[in-house]
């Protein structure tokens, strides 16, 4: 398939005027010498590396079309998922974990590329909007229960290293899967032996976790210092506001700001009340709250963080870099994605300017096209 | 005069091995030839804006041996004032005033080059070690009673904007006077408005002001966002401890930092107990408290202070710039201070390169000399 007439968008690089070759990957792609007007923009399909649901559905629900999530993520230009899992019995999790395998292997094209585990190694001081009844300690013992035999499929966990057994680092990392402090009172004492032995990665930094103190710095204070940590960024403006979310772009760098939506089972749907993870949420302007205000996962639709992100001053390289390129790293694709590049998978977004999505195409495919457009 | 074989550093240069010549005021300097070992370094003197006494003495005393506190200043490489008041009964303060310029008509080489008040015009909510009785509105009339009258001494007004009225920032502007948000409760959006009207200075950064939160980043979130803004910084390790002040000294310019003291009658004396505007205060191990607990000034000596900085990365060149260039600039002296250049006062230190003051020269005479130095 050839696209025309669209401006060229990867984390390194624009092409103003390009055109672009692809099967199931990239083939070729260049710049056309003919005159042009659109100003449609075509981006590596966007990485969500934490998310929970959407149009209706979490993925803790025992039973889930499939279909329909899979459209919901496809329709916000997200190309790449990471299933994320919440605290809940070991049983359940696992569960998840099956059916998101069983996905996989049945759709080829569809965007789920592995499991986040949120919980339940979390400290009950930052549970946040996860049910304390079933946390868990973090050991070996409690690990191997969810992460053995789902190597295969386990990209992330989220985990309250203070609250850990000190081996469990060793362990995740021997397995190949990344470990993300957060759900966290770790001090940045503790936290400095964490990173020593190569944590490098937030989760929705900011949100449950130590806050910054000029006399103890905290999990903030932490990652604000240390450059070479991954900080998840839930962009809906109300997880952080717009402001925090400047500071943020201002003193780290882009490539390690990972853009999530943190979404739960009501992103794309209207306000009401939904469930999530047994306890009652309520949706109103953008916003998911328990009862007692505690926010609960977003609402938010990835492209729409993508354009407060821009409007708060990322460009359309560095919009690129925290939608694709940083979280593909994590993600580590068994075929390469996350950028415009021959051999990488054609999974890519075809916007306007205002990030409305017009059509999004997964391994060469198209498996979004906006109605009339 | 001249000294020879000490290594020159200016904020924006160093001559290793350099040689100045001066009267009141540097004449000349340069590299000499000859071979040298030594290791002293030649600085302009230091210049506290906001330190409330020393060597037993405080600013709001019916009664100072100037003598004593001057000496007290000189010993840490102290060359340049401003007297900084309390929150105290309206005459108090404008007595301590009258006594600073009298001492400053009296001594030709006093350090005191003006007055600071903190207070009376702050927000009770974050009112630290000051006297919440005598606090007063923050409006013209009140503004008057101690600012008229006192134009050519009051350099520096710290001040809780948000409990002021509106048009105190034009006319504390008007007189040329430096307003300095501090012990203040002021939200991130109040604040801009006061940055938009000019104020560019907080007190103390970090104490006794709205703290960083995701969803409100207050007025440490303003400090770090805008690079124009003049912080003052104690850097006695324990109003902030080490990790904040390494992010404050990685986000912000270093010719927008301002070493303080903040230093109480204290400093330079034993630990025990001491008055601080009437109220108690306990000193011990480098910390003065109230009986709360709440930090009650600091005992820090500038060279250490500074030491300190050094050893958290900032190299001489930038310790200058803390120490005299940024703090001068809001000074106005009348005669050149803070750098060493030709036609400026001839104050400077001489110190070994653990910051240990050997000589200290203000106006081309030697003020200070350490015992067998």
């Amino acid at each position: 398939m050839r696209i025309d007439d669209v401006k060229i968008v990867d984390p390194f690089f624009s092409i103003e005027n390009g055109w672009i070759e692809f099967g199931e990957s990239i083939t070729s792609y260049g710049k056309s010498t003919k005159a042009s007007n659109s100003s449609f923009i075509l981006m590596p399909g966007f990485v969500d590396t934490h998310v929970h649901g959407g149009a209706g559905y979490d993925f803790m629900d025992e039973k889930i079309d499939f279909r329909e999530l899979e459209k919901h993520f496809f329709s916000t230009g997200v190309t790449s998922v990471l299933a994320t899992t919440l605290t809940a019995p070991v049983e359940r999790i696992n569960n998840a974990i099956d059916n998101v395998r069983k996905r996989m292997k049945e759709n080829p094209l569809t965007p789920l590329k592995g499991v986040h585990l949120e919980g339940p190694f979390i400290s009950k001081k930052h549970v946040g909007a996860q049910n304390p009844d079933f946390i868990l300690k973090g050991n070996i013992l409690n690990l191997k229960k969810i992460v053995d035999g789902n190597e295969d499929i386990v990209k992330i966990i989220t985990i309250a290293l203070e609250e850990s057994d000190d081996e469990v680092i060793d362990y995740i990392q021997s397995k190949g899967m990344t470990i993300s402090i957060g759900h966290s009172d770790a001090t940045f004492e503790q936290f400095i032996r964490f990173y020593k032995a190569g944590v490098k990665h937030m989760t929705h930094f900011c949100n449950a976790m130590t806050p910054l103190h000029h006399r103890e710095i905290g999990l903030v204070g932490a990652g604000l210092k240390f450059d070479d940590v991954d900080l998840e960024l839930i962009s809906d403006g109300i997880h952080l506001d717009e402001e925090m979310i400047s500071l943020i772009l201002k003193f780290h760098p882009h490539d390690r700001i990972i853009a999530i939506t943190d979404a739960m089972r009501a992103a794309g749907l209207k306000d009401g009340e939904y469930d999530l993870g047994g306890l009652k949420v309520k949706v109103k302007d953008n916003s998911a709250r328990l009862k007692d205000g505690s926010l609960a996962g977003s609402v938010l639709k990835y492209n729409e963080g993508l354009r407060r992100l821009h409007d708060l001053g990322l460009n359309l390289n560095e919009v690129a870099t925290v939608s694709s390129f940083g979280p593909s790293a994590i993600l580590k694709s068994e075929s390469p994605i996350g950028r415009i590049m021959p051999g990488y998978d054609a999974d890519f977004v075809i916007m306007d300017d205002n990030f409305s999505v017009l059509k999004v195409f997964k391994k060469g495919k198209i498996v979004f096209s906006r109605e009339g457009g």
